[in-house]
Formats: C-alpha cells, structure tokens, sequence
C-alpha cells in the first residue's frame, strides 16, 4: 500500500477542525477540509417560464396596485423622489420603476472575512452554507431545552469555526438573552471576530447597532473604510413584515448597509395561510413583491449595492396554525424562489429547516426534503445551515453535529463523477473477473483511503457490533462529537493590534451606553 | 365555510386505507389515495453524454474481452447459437450483438394486477413505489430485531394493502423463515394474492417455483394462458453474481418469465470496493456490463419480453467491508443508473435504502437521499420503497410507516404547482392588505381542507404540547400508525371461484412436494 501517501496528498480528505490529534487526545473528528461549492448541474425548474412570468406580473401588479407600507418617512421621501405614488405609510410601485431599480443588482459579489481563505463567493453556480441563526433557546442531549444564553452562544460560534463545511456566520447562532439588549451587539459580535474568522451578519435593530457592526467588521479586517466600501463584508437579513410592511429598523439597516456598499439580503417570511395566501403560488407571488420592493430600495440607497434576494416560504398546518418546514411544499416554494431569483439575477438566499422538536427521523427528514429543495434549486446563502431545530425555535447541538456531515453529504454529491479511463476500471475488473472480489485488487489499494465519503454521524456498524456498543442512535453520535469538536477547537489567530482597537471600540461603545432598546 | 365539501370532492386528500372510520373505531391513518405518479420534470443529468458513452463502451468491452459467466448449459447453448464466443462457462458477447438484442426491449408496459385498479405502468415517466423485499429479519419497536416470520410476512402484506402509495410488492416484505423452503413460495404467494390485489414478485429460485409463481398469478386475475402472455403479470428479480456472473436458477428464471412474457428486472448488486471496482464509475460499468448481458439475454428468450435495468450499485465502508448505502455514492450511482436505462430506452428499477440500524436520524437522511437521488434520477420501479432497515437485513414496521409518509411527501413534490390566477392569489392579499393575516381570508376558507400536505408520522406541536405528550419520537407515532393500520386493515375482495382456484392449486403442489430444496 506505498500508494497511500500519494494519493492521500492528490485528494485530501480526513481531517480535524483544529491542530492534528485534537487537544482531546482523540482522532480529530473525520471532517473534510474546506471547499468552496459549486453546483455544476443546472437548477431544477418546476414552473414554465410563462407561469414565472405571471408571478412575476401578479407581484409587479401587487406592488402598483396594493402596495406595501413603509413606515420610516425619510425612505418614503426618497421613494417618492424616485417616482414611487406615497400615501400616507402606502407606497405604490409603477412596474417600470421596479424593474429598473433591481436592474442595477450585481449577480454575483465576494462576501470577504477577515481570513481571506474563508471569503465567499455569493451568487451564481456558488453555494455557501451558514449556522443557525436567532433562535431565542438553545439546547442538547443533556442539558435539556433552555433560555438561549451567552455560553452556549460562544460556544455555537467554536463549532462554526471548527467545521469546515460552515461558511458563515447567519447572524447569532442562539440569542445570548443573558447579554443586556443594550450591548449584546457589541459583545456578540466581538466574539463573532475572535472565536471565529469567517464573515458574518448584524442585525438591523435601529441605526447604531447596525453601525456598530460595519465598524466591528471592519475594525477585523484591519481595513481603512474606503476598502470596506469596496469590499463588502458584513451582511444583515433584512425581514418584511409579511404582508406587505417594511417596518423602521429595518429600513434603517438599509439605508445603512447599503449605503456603505455592504450586503443586505431582503427576505419576506411568508408562511401559507397565516401571512401570505393559503397557495403556495400565492405566497410566492407575496414573497416576490416584498422582496422586489426591499431590493429596489436597496438599489435606490446606493446603485451597485450587493443584494440578495431571500425565500422563506413554507406552510402552516391547517389545522393549527402551527409552521411547517421541509414539506412538500416548502421544496416547491425554494425551487421557484431560485427561479424567480435568476430571472433577477441576484443572488438567491434560503435555509435548511425543520420543525421537529428534537433530532429524530422527522428532523433529518425534514432536513433533507429542505436540502433537496435548496440544492436542486439554485441556493446561494444557506442559511440556518446547521443547528436549527423546532421551526426555528432552538439551536441545537446535536441538529448543528448531524446538519454539518448533511451538508458534507450535499458537498460530495456535487463533486463531479471521476470518469477518467481508471476510474471506468477496466483492467480492475479484468484482474479479479468473475466471481472474484475486488478487496486487493490493485485498484483498490491505490484509491481505498479516500474513495468514498466518510460520514461524522452515520453508524454503518453490523447489528451485533450496534447491540454492542450499546444501541447507540444518531443523536447520541452526534453529542460525543459536538462536546470533541469543543475541546479540540483552536481560536484563530488575530493580529494583537486588530484585538486591540476591537476591545477598544467595544468598550468605548459600552462605556456609552451601547445602544438604545426601544427601537 | 360552505365550501368545505365542494373543494374536498374537487381535490380529495386525506382518506383512510380501509372503511370510514376503520376497524380500530379511531380516525382512519391520514392518507392520500391511491394515485399513479408522473415525472413532470426532466431526470437529472451527472455525467454528460460523452461520459455516458465512455460508461456504456467500457460496459461492452467488459463484456466482448472478459466476458461473463453463465453457468446454465442451456442458456450458453442458445447464447452460442446467437453468435456470442463461448469457452466453458465463459460467455463473451460481440457489442453489435449486445446492441442488436437489446433493441427490442420494450421502453413501457403495463404491470397487471388482479384489480385493474393497482395497474402499474413500467417506464417512461411513471414511478411506483413497493414494499421492501427480502430481509432475513423483522422487527417492532416492541417486539425488537427478531428472525423473519410468516405472521410477520402476512401483516408486511397487509400494510401493503392498507397504504395507497404502495403499488407493488417487492418480494416477500420478511422472508418467512418457519415456513419450509419446499413450499414457502406457494403459502407465500397465495397469501400475496388473498392479502392484496396489487401485483407482485416471484423468485427465480429454479424452474418449479418460477412456473408455480406464474401459475399463482395467472390464477389469481382469473384469467387463460393466452390472456397472462399477453399481460404481464409478474415480476421477477434476475440478480448477477457480481462480478460476471449469472448462475443457473437466475437464469431458468430468465428463460421461464420471459419466455412467457413476464417481466425480468435485471438487478446486478455492485457495491464499489466490494464486488465491483472502489470507483462509482468503474461500479457503474460493471452494473451496465451485466445488466446489458442479462437484459440482452431476455430479448434472445423472448424479443420483446418485458425487462427491467435495475441498479443497485452502492460502496462500502473500507475501513470496514460493511456496505454503505444512501451515500452521496449512492445518489450519483442512482442517477447515473437512469441514465444508462433512458440511453437504452429500458424502465429503470432502482431502491429506497439505509443502512441504520434502528428508525432514527441517521435511517431518515440515508433514506431522504436515496429517495432524492432515485427521484431526480429518474427511477422506475422503486424497489424497497418502504421498511428497509440495516441494509436490507431487516424489515421494520416502523420503518414501513416512516417511508410511506416520505414516499407520499415526494409524490406531493412531484404534483404541478398549481398557478391559475386564483392561486396567485392578488385578490386574496388585496383582501387581506398590508399587516394583517389570512387565517380568516375567503380565499383561504375556500381552500384551506385541502391546501397543503398532511403528513402522517410529522408531529407539528409546539413544545409545550410536544412535552406533555411525553415527548414523542418519530418511530414512537410510526408505532402507533402501523398498530391502527393493521386494525383497520380490510381484505380485498376476491372472485370465490378464483380463490378456491388458487387454493386447489397450492394444496395440489403442496401435497406434490413443493418444490426442491437443493436448488
């Protein structure tokens, strides 16, 4: 077997998230190193482009027709301005106005981190997967469901930066609730940069955190504004309030993020029968209203600005109006939002849902169906990518363990087919031919050690060797490897004089007061 | 909400498998009714078609330069005759033979049941889903692993009946290890007819169980010799001997179905690593060098006879030899398996599987993803549609339930998405207008019945609610639906003189012996 060192060096495969061995002393976690995705099959397409057309003219007509409330007068006046028919808080949109503003969207951009390695590119055939975000309780196998708090908050950002398969930062993985309202921005973002070096999200609530956060970005990256303006690396969700509502905090996340060329991804949440009509064509015909306004505002603030269209379309259930996620229908709803999304040419932002209550069949399956639905669809920015659990509700643990080898799966099932003349393996099947078997073959031994995807969570162990080891399910897994992941993490390096002016700021801002909590 | 009723005859939804209410006295389990699947969207495309035909060439240089085993005299005879190169037990085919034989392969049939009703079309953009088929083992989650049995065998067959997304049976769901091999075929069988009347599979375990198998089905639609060669009414699994061989009761399998124009489903088993090379693509050429050979095989029997390009090509762990399955390897190997089927023009059979070892996360994703890769693939006849478990070692009823919940949810996703102009629903969010909700809407009242997928085994409750159900698990509810399923569960009717048809002739074989036990 002298070729295993060559051909582990050709195709890298196995290895921790941190220094080799693991400050556990264990195996490091079988994880592949990180990778930039690229979806190399063209995206599925359930509706004809006349019936795209017609969502499209049906949210142009709910636009000009309806119209959607702005309420902070100052993005009314400039609405206005630009041609826009202002009533009261109502704002109607002529079709041409709106397509005219989203034309100037650029349809792919880099989202820089402070380690250059962990840029994304956002757009286009790229696809990049995000932790949990926002959820108010954290939980796991052991402790049980509990109030989000800064802890579990801090350690969600290490499993972030442990895996390879995470991209980004989608915003707080659990809302560190602990941390007063005032300063939690500055706190949690402070961490955002040192515990991990991937690019991340503020959120808008109100003009000074938001700003709080592009000068926290910046001050990581060691970066002079000029080159922040040129480089975009911060991104904020900005959500609707579905139907038809832009509200104040974030409109001022706009006219701040987009106004320094940073990225802001428009995302209505429009949930079937409670926020949007009971049809799925319906509620992406809301989604794709809000989310043209939202972007044309955008554009409006400052031409060029990077943008990305959001779908969070799903369903409730009928019957009790509690949310549905990873149905049938949210597959379809993703799928469309990614063509609606590419007939604008802007980047398509989704998620990776569930509404299980704890990481059982109904979570991975739920999941995959919501994996499926993204992966076939066009994504761009995942998010929620791994921990997400309950609708939303919880981070979990165990969900962000098992999320991270789903995500790996999807990654591998994007990598082209070897179809090289070896890899066909002729001469493999003419050396053991019938009736053999192909253990030592040659071919075998040459490509054994990373032939095929090796799992984090999957048990593949025989049923008397299961019983064994103590009937242990994918859950139990995934506990011992999040608690591994958490003892081998490695902080990442920082040049002293960025931790410095960062501490600096923070605490200069907290010294202040922080921020006001009566947005 | 008068218009309940209307939109439920417009769309029916939710129906139980047996009579209004059930035998149980609950509600009937929530499912869809019995519906023939369509493939509204292209199959997906991994390899491009120059790849495709490196594959399929590679295939037939496997087969002209090593060839393959055939170990019937008979059929080496007959091969012989047809121009193949045959040395002892070594068959190599000329490629324009191969292409030649298996031009003739019908691209579509129809699979007959004894209720017209369970008809099954066989290609083109039908898919059908059967139960599991064959495991040694079975298990509950109250009666745990244990081995296969005919009470176990028998409510397999009943869930079958009960569930409408099951089209066929697979095989026996658990084989029915305390039923003597003599004439386990004919109890079996019969039972496969009295419990159900959708169509189903035989064994080609040698020539006697392959013409009872025939006769069985004959019997049980009630119809001549003439009527059975004209209407394919079985199926039968031919699998190689992976790799290169095909032995003697698969082929007196072959050379009884086909000859009476039954329908063969050639089914290599090439686990990359294993039985076949440790490449997906080399995996692949040997599945498409021995499925041509025994399709190839069939079209000499019989031109014409009905014949299935079954895929089966999975890896294994090799740090372990334990076979993996809904793998990313998996998928790819899936979808390309269709394509070779479409290249040919040849329905394409292919499986829903895991390898957990129990109903948890681990058997939901592996399943999602075999089921995505089958889905997007393009696949067929879908073999193991419900209640693998541990490689096909077992046979779970829990696991039964979970899948038909899945395999009805990817059905849902394969529905058009409805987009008339009421389904965009402008009106209905005019109607509503900025900041309010849809709960109380006319458009919703109108549809909400009916509006979105119930799922049987997904528990939508908040937590508070989830906690005071005791916090129930997936597999826990999957318990419950199998139990009332089985309660509920209504034999279907049978002409009388059809059954005491069927049952002289299983008594008559019966007291004949059956069939050999040295096969």
């Amino acid at each position: 077997m002298t070729n295993t060192d060559v051909e582990t060096s050709r195709r890298p495969r196995r290895e921790g998230g941190g220094r080799r061995g693991g400050a556990s002393g264990r195996n490091p976690v079988p994880q592949l190193p990180r990778r930039k995705l690229k979806r190399l099959f063209p995206p599925m397409q359930i509706v004809s482009a006349d019936e795209l057309e017609s969502i499209h003219h049906a949210s142009l007509k709910v636009l000009s027709e309806i119209g959607m409330d702005f309420t902070l007068p100052e993005a009314r006046d400039m609405l206005k301005k630009a041609g826009a028919t202002v009533d009261g808080e109502r704002v109607r949109f002529d079709p041409a106005m709106i397509e005219e503003l989203i034309a100037s969207a650029p349809s792919e951009f880099t989202f820089h981190a402070r380690n250059p390695e962990n840029d994304q590119q956002i757009g286009g055939d790229a696809i990049t997967f995000g932790t949990v975000a926002s959820p108010p309780n954290s939980s796991d196998m052991d402790g049980g469901r509990r109030t989000g708090n800064y802890q579990d908050y801090r350690n969600f950002l290490k499993l972030a930066q442990y895996f390879n398969c995470i991209g980004f930062l989608s915003g707080y993985p659990v809302e560190p609730i602990d941390v007063h309202a005032s300063i939690r921005h500055l706190e949690a973002l402070r961490d955002a940069v040192l515990l991990t070096d991937k690019p991340f999200h503020a959120y808008s609530l109100g003009t000074e955190r938001i700003r709080d956060g592009i000068e926290i970005a910046r001050i990581g990256r060691g970066i002079s504004h000029e080159q922040l303006e040129r480089e975009p690396s911060l991104f904020t969700i900005i959500n609707t309030n579905s139907p038809l509502k832009l509200d104040t905090p974030m409109l001022r996340g706009i006219l701040e993020m987009s106004s320094r060329n940073q990225i802001v991804c428009v995302t209505p949440f429009t949930l079937a029968g409670a926020m949007a009509p009971v049809t799925v064509a319906g509620a992406l015909v809301e989604q794709n209203a809000e989310a043209l306004a939202g972007i044309a505002f955008t554009q409006l603030v400052r031409k060029g600005a990077p943008v990305i269209y959001g779908g969070f379309t799903s369903n409730v259930d009928m019957k009790s109006g509690a949310p549905a996620f990873g149905t049938p229908e949210y597959m379809k709803a993703t799928i469309v939002g990614g063509q609606l999304a590419r007939r604008y040419k802007i980047p398509f932002r989704t998620s990776n849902t569930c509404a299980a209550n704890t990481v059982d069949a109904q979570a991975a399956y739920e999941s995959v169906f919501s994996l499926w639905g993204l992966t076939m669809g066009g994504g761009n920015l995942i998010m929620h990518g791994a921990g997400w659990l309950e609708g939303g509700l919880v981070a979990s643990f165990e969900k962000f363990v098992l999320d991270c080898d789903l995500i790996q799966m999807v990654g591998e099932f994007m990598q082209p087919l070897e179809t090289t003349e070896d890899a066909l393996g002729v001469e493999a099947i003419r050396e053991v031919g019938p009736g053999g078997h192909f253990f030592g073959a040659q071919h075998t031994l040459a490509r054994y050690t990373n032939a095929f995807y090796a799992p984090i969570v999957s048990d593949w162990r025989n049923n008397q060797q299961w019983l064994a080891a103590g009937k242990p399910e994918a859950w139990q897994k995934a506990n011992a490897v999040w608690k591994q992941a958490l003892a081998d993490y490695q902080e990442p390096a920082i040049d002293p004089a960025v931790k410095e002016e960062l501490n600096a700021f923070v605490e200069k801002r907290k010294s202040e007061g922080g921020a006001p909590t009566d947005f």
